[in-house]
């Protein structure tokens, strides 16, 4: 704890620095919107980003396409709408817009005095989930998609969430990266204690890996059945020996447990999705994959444990980060005093690839779309 | 359809004409504020015109009076005090006024120190409406009172609605005089298509003339038994010839339908009257007047199902006149596109009738009311 | 009421006096904040004084203290946390905080490093409520603290009552200061009438004394129980001789009765607490002392019906004041039109102690406490 830089120590009161809770989520990243079972054949679903209403189409034939959700017309949802056929039809006076936003039809107007239409955003669907891509398309090529913890890995049974929080997506960031925040979870996890043992960073990213200590109490059902009961030769527990590794790669974050051995035996990858204008409201989507253990179905049985357990662990984080945001409604700034070098570079990377509040997060809906 | 005014192609972003959202209502007009049956005898209701609060006093013998609905000695409202003679005496300190806005009486003062009093409004009732006259008390005397449907017709029957919508005024206008949106009401209507017969206007009314194509789908039941089932020589169903005459006359709404011989055989009318401030909610009065068929007791069989059919129509109108406003709350402006001449031409007709949202709806109350 | 000093006639829309309403409490006083019972031995309770948030820690042993309630970390409210020894450890991360604010411990830290630590407040127990004093600790030293009614007078039994209401605390002192608004309690007290006997004041107090007459109705019986029957010779209900006198002593109302032999008979004191920044919601504190009628037990019978009594006439006085203050947050400003003298002090006197709004009503928590 002695690489606090001095350099860092007034952050919030800098000039230069803007108010972390002011940085708006960059839209140049393929981000999660909702679930593809959401989404049903013949039907259209309206989702935000950062304000933005977007409505997902999945046509009876063909892949789901997503626009912007609102008529040009008279600026209702596009998503309160019917599906025909490759089209979505606005519900008020029935114009019907393609795939490619463009106007295919108004039901008293001729073919050749169509107007003009809305913006598409690109889309695409992995993991169980549907992702857009808000900011430029062009951007859409090339931007990578992230890795989806092991969805696709059969050794691997893979739980999804999706929790709201009433705060900016930061806060989450900040939460699961600081684990001495186990203080939090004493009544769910007993007295354990993280121990830093290091960390990794670059321009995008930063990592840190820690072990934990059990320092009193029980250790809990869940924790036991996923990693085995830790005793020494006279019976008292040990030293948990897996590592812990939180990374944050923007605008993504992980958190993957490892054995004693170096192996994964458990990897979580979340989304934190600005749902308002003002990001102070986060869609979370969550895929967090558990190793199966080698006695099949053992992973069945403790699967509704599992996910009882995750889930109380979430609502205390969730009830904190979201007083966290109070705090800030009602100071009306960044006031925290932070101590933990980790902490305040993950500050630094979220302030360095996010964009000033004053950015708009997407362009407004071109004109002519192609 | 092929009179769309290029001059008028970009309306929204012309910085003369203003945001068409944020034009008051003329406050120059009668306008219904409350149904006589809900005051009765003794008693007091308080309403509001564009946020302006209206005490409405019905003494036991003699006519309703309205007045500025704040006691000037603590600003509570007068409509929660009590009827006392031809006054209405404030709940608190018990300050009373008289039928002109007069301060009659303060029990803990002697006569000669009376403070000032509060404006009155004039008052009309008809149709089982109250009316009030928000502007200036002067025009009240010249302004025309409006013919409210055919309430004073034996041979018609007249329904009473008001309806409560969380949208500006001249959303209303625009849902029906646009007749393409019957895409709107395609579950209860089937499909049927508007045919456009002509318009005529004046400064300050706009007249569209419609009949209507059944293009698909079953005729509903109360449509049937208005106007009788229409059926060819070979028992397909036929255009329907009824005329259907929609009026903006400001600041009332009018729908006439018409049969083939031009003989009238429902006349709606309707005022559309600003609840706040920001004229953001309106509280719409409908007084819908239905030929009586030539089978007695005809109209009251089939008034329970007309009843539940226009209201099954309405709740779709409210749904997306509220989504309208919605939009435009996020958005911040107007942004429709209109390509619609009629509805482009009501636009222009309610900013010119309407009063910029600078421009307050009704003075203050004045200090010394005669 | 012959008093008018005309100088006063157009108190609100002279520029010189502000606004009543955007006047603070000034935070130099002794307010109560809770009641001792409601904050138990290893507890903490978080309350507000205008919107700034104060932790109430009770040690197992020892006395309570009071702490800024953020915890200077990440701003989560201390009193979320849990008591330990002599400290509040925060919920999140686990600092600890003792009774004079400063940072005690963080468990990942070396003690050498600790931060800055968070504003502690003076606090007193007495009567069974917890005061704090927000403003200047240096002069809660010396400012006097109130007498709380007669909680520590045998021969009176004290009801306590702690209602919230929904408007500015300054609405509170002119509702009980002029008696005039008998009106307004016509239904539970029946017809009677307030006459003015006589005033007395100074720099941070004003004073009124009235008498009451029943002028119609009868007489309630909680009144009857606590006064006795008012008969004249012939079985006519005579005039109260017992005198009320109502006293504002900044910031504190107390309300008096004494009977015709000048004993007290009761003894209300109050004080009118702002909860939020813009202290539009007053969390008021009542300690009703009553003297023990010479019949014991009585005083028990008709405990009940005595608090029934006082909560309904409270009840009333609460829906005004909030009418009163819905009204200013309509209108924007104090529009008052106040004839009666008393009140008109009242107001000055309010205006004279109070602070304009733009001053900060307590200190931001402070770097490094003692």
């Amino acid at each position: 704890m002695n690489q606090i830089s001095p350099a860092l120590a007034d952050t919030a009161s800098e000039a230069r620095q803007p108010d972390l809770r002011r940085v708006n989520s960059n839209p140049d990243f393929w981000y999660p919107v909702a679930w593809s079972s959401d989404v049903r054949k013949g039907k259209t679903v309206g989702v935000t980003f950062a304000g933005i209403p977007i409505a997902l189409v999945r046509p009876e034939e063909g892949g789901l396409f997503a626009l912007y959700d609102r008529c040009p017309h008279r600026q209702v949802p596009l998503s309160q709408g019917i599906v025909n056929g490759q089209t979505v039809r606005c519900c008020y006076h029935g114009w019907a817009f393609g795939r490619s936003g463009r106007c295919i039809d108004v039901p008293y107007l001729g073919k050749g005095k169509l107007p003009n239409g809305v913006r598409s955003y690109p889309v695409r669907e992995a993991g169980g989930l549907i992702f857009v891509f808000p900011g430029d398309p062009e951007k859409a090529k090339t931007v990578p998609f992230p890795k989806l913890a092991q969805t696709d890995n059969p050794a691997f049974k893979t739980r999804h969430f999706s929790p709201r929080v009433n705060c900016h997506y930061t806060f989450m960031h900040e939460n699961l990266m600081d684990m001495n925040h186990q203080f939090l979870h004493r009544r769910q996890m007993g007295q354990i204690k993280a121990r830093f043992l290091g960390q990794d960073r670059g321009e995008d990213f930063i990592e840190a890996r820690y072990s934990f200590m059990r320092s009193g109490g029980q250790q809990p059902l869940a924790e036991r059945l996923i990693f085995g009961k830790h005793k020494d030769l006279n019976g008292r527990e040990q030293p948990v020996e897996e590592v812990v590794t939180i990374r944050t790669e923007y605008p993504y974050q992980t958190l993957r447990i490892t054995d004693k051995d170096g192996d994964l035996i458990m990897d979580l990858w979340a989304a934190y999705v600005p749902v308002d204008k003002d990001q102070r409201v986060t869609q979370s989507f969550g895929l967090l994959s558990v190793l199966r253990p080698k006695t099949p179905l053992l992973i069945d049985v403790i699967w509704p444990v599992l996910g009882w357990f995750t889930n109380r662990i979430f609502l205390e984080d969730k009830d904190i980060v979201e007083m966290e945001q109070a705090a800030w409604n009602e100071v009306g700034y960044d006031r925290n005093v932070e101590i933990f070098p980790i902490v305040r570079e993950l500050r630094e990377l979220l302030v360095r690839c996010g964009c000033p509040q004053d950015v708009k997060p997407a362009p407004e809906p071109e004109k002519k779309p192609a």
